[in-house]
């Protein structure tokens, strides 16, 4: 690989803010970043080396993208992964391996993967259709998940009994186990192909449960050491299981009882992983780029305890996005932002994060709560 | 002023690695950054939202760029200040002011501008040509600095005695009495239009005494904490005396006798405050858009000890730039790399820095040296 690295060009599939923030970090290592994405504002497009108008679900598209790169990768799984597929047989180093992310976009065989492998996680059952819930009637209450194609809170609804079947899923699903869980919580992993593994520290999720979207996070977790040892050696494994080149962003769930269960993974830099910018040795863009590039992966720890808050589009707007509250909230000590670069406003878009980094604990979060109730996107 | 600010355009003199890091941070303000330098390859340039090829100094050419955006700033002072002085006459605004740049830009009006201000700096007397050297031949030894053009170490020469007289400045330029001192330190403090000012806590210099560069920094400083309140007290005098609007780095010297004294300044992102991006809460290129979009500024605690390296180009090397023992250097807990998009190297050009974090402030000198005998930058 041509090194440090004049005239090498990595390309990006997909131009939303995971792209953004890694291109950012790519700056730092002279990387040429070209970047295809079907929306010609998305974020990366001001930033971008270079940056392309298209369809990364296409096959032609993507197959022709991956043509002019030295190195792909992704920002969102929902990629056409029959062009990966080729261009690697071709030759092109593609990070993550498009058979990881084939059994990632698919949430019925990654369930089966962690099943295979020994990887904790709730009970679940395949069904192909609705008559197969039915007849998996004494499995509920349970979660009814579609194989591909949910994102962010979407194909996934709540089964508590028979009553609720018009609302499962006629397409092949999986029902998963309800967790009686404490805690949410995620650990992002990196590994490059040398087989080097490091992960960052636990980090701690709060979910706003009107959106299924992480309200805020905080790293260190309140958790009991052991716990996020355990959440850290699952998340080690984990990685290895899957043998990906890249980062792997493992969400687990504690039960009551201080169990860690599995319960999906993004092959990619995560949402619950943008606080490492401010707070940790190397950011998860740094570290996904490092692996990527089979450098040496950067230290995790934790710098400094932080928050992030994500900013999501308020309920009641959509249109040019205004940031109401947020002169208010840069006054407050240690409040850094983040914001998409997306014009455009609609319910729950996120439009930016806000990491909030702070050496004593209970003033972050007093901030995080300010931030919270200060900050609306409005238009 | 049009706030987060979609179809606000920054508009920035200069296409350097200060620029670029400065764009890296308007990113995240969803700032769009509009930036002319006259080197087509200028590091700006593959990040830039809109790049230009032109000279600063050209009046003509500063002029019209300037009339494109909505707000213009710099990262380098030596720029047509009659063009700024113009554009700010038609109402654009420009931060730092003209009038301030024209100061700086100027050492000996920079001096007589301490002096006027009660700011403590080292004697000194104006010379306009060797002759008014020679009369004064009483002060040395002492430093002999020209006025206006010298950068990086370049237009100073240090006079002993009379014997030296041949490498005196026949130009306008002024003589400093030499400081015996114990350090080199620098504050880099930010003012808003409102009037806020903060300073980030004092960095030490430690200098490459064959480039007159630093060779790295360290924060926090070990000096007595008595000392740097003193520092950063009188960082902030001089940014008030100024009425910037913006950055402004004070480099100044602790005596033996543990006074200190202001050495020059530097209207803009400064070499000694990189280290802000993975150290403190707030990094200095978000303080320079935080100060110049008049939002209030952010904090400027110290999260973790840091240390910072330039890389500059080996001695012996000229051409295509390659960074050898950098994979070494990336193993070490705690190294954030920044490569500067520069494709050749020539001597003791500065292609780069690496700054490396760690609670440990042992551990942290230890990898200082590791870096410092492991990194080259050849050809």
């Amino acid at each position: 690989m041509k090194k440090f690295y004049q005239d090498f060009k990595l390309g990006v599939l997909g131009g939303g803010q995971l792209g953004r923030m890694l291109i950012q970090a790519n700056t730092n290592f002279n990387v040429y970043t070209s970047v295809i994405d079907p929306d010609p504002n998305a974020p990366c497009k001001t930033i971008a080396s270079e940056f392309q108008v298209g369809s990364i679900t296409d096959y032609d598209t993507v197959y022709n993208f991956g043509k002019t790169v030295d190195l792909l990768t992704i920002e969102i799984e929902n990629v056409n992964i029959e062009a990966l597929e080729q261009l690697e047989k071709e030759g092109l180093t593609v990070y993550p391996q498009p058979s990881v992310i084939k059994i990632i976009k698919d949430k019925r065989i990654q369930k089966q993967f962690y099943k295979d492998n020994n990887i904790p996680t709730a009970d679940f059952v395949l069904t192909d259709n609705k008559e197969a819930i039915k007849e998996n009637i004494d499995f509920l209450p349970a979660f009814n998940k579609v194989g591909t194609g949910g994102y962010d809170g979407g194909g996934v609804q709540r089964l508590e009994s028979e009553d609720d079947l018009d609302k499962a899923f006629e397409a092949p699903s999986l029902l998963e186990k309800l967790i009686n869980f404490d805690r949410e919580i995620s650990v992002v992993a990196a590994r490059n192909a040398k087989g080097e593994v490091k992960v960052f520290p636990t980090v701690e999720c709060v979910f706003d449960p009107r959106y299924n979207l992480v309200d805020y996070l905080i790293a260190p977790s309140s958790l009991a050491q052991e716990i996020q040892d355990e959440a850290e050696k699952i998340a080690t494994d984990v990685i290895n299981a899957f043998g990906i080149v890249g980062l792997l962003a493992v969400e687990m769930f504690v039960t009551k009882e201080g169990e860690v269960l599995v319960n999906e993974v993004a092959p990619r830099p995560h949402n619950s992983g943008h606080q490492t910018i401010n707070a940790n040795y190397t950011s998860q863009y740094e570290q996904h780029l490092r692996a990527i590039l089979n450098l040496p992966l950067g230290g995790t720890d934790i710098a400094i305890p932080s928050a992030m808050v994500n900013l999501l589009g308020d309920d009641s707007h959509t249109g040019m996005a205004i940031y109401e509250g947020l002169d208010d909230v840069l006054a407050k000590e240690g409040v850094n932002l983040f914001l998409y670069g997306k014009k455009f406003t609609k319910p729950h878009r996120k439009m930016g994060h806000i990491t909030i980094v702070n050496k004593d604990v209970n003033k972050l979060k007093e901030t995080v709560e300010f931030v919270k109730k200060t900050i609306k996107v409005i238009s």
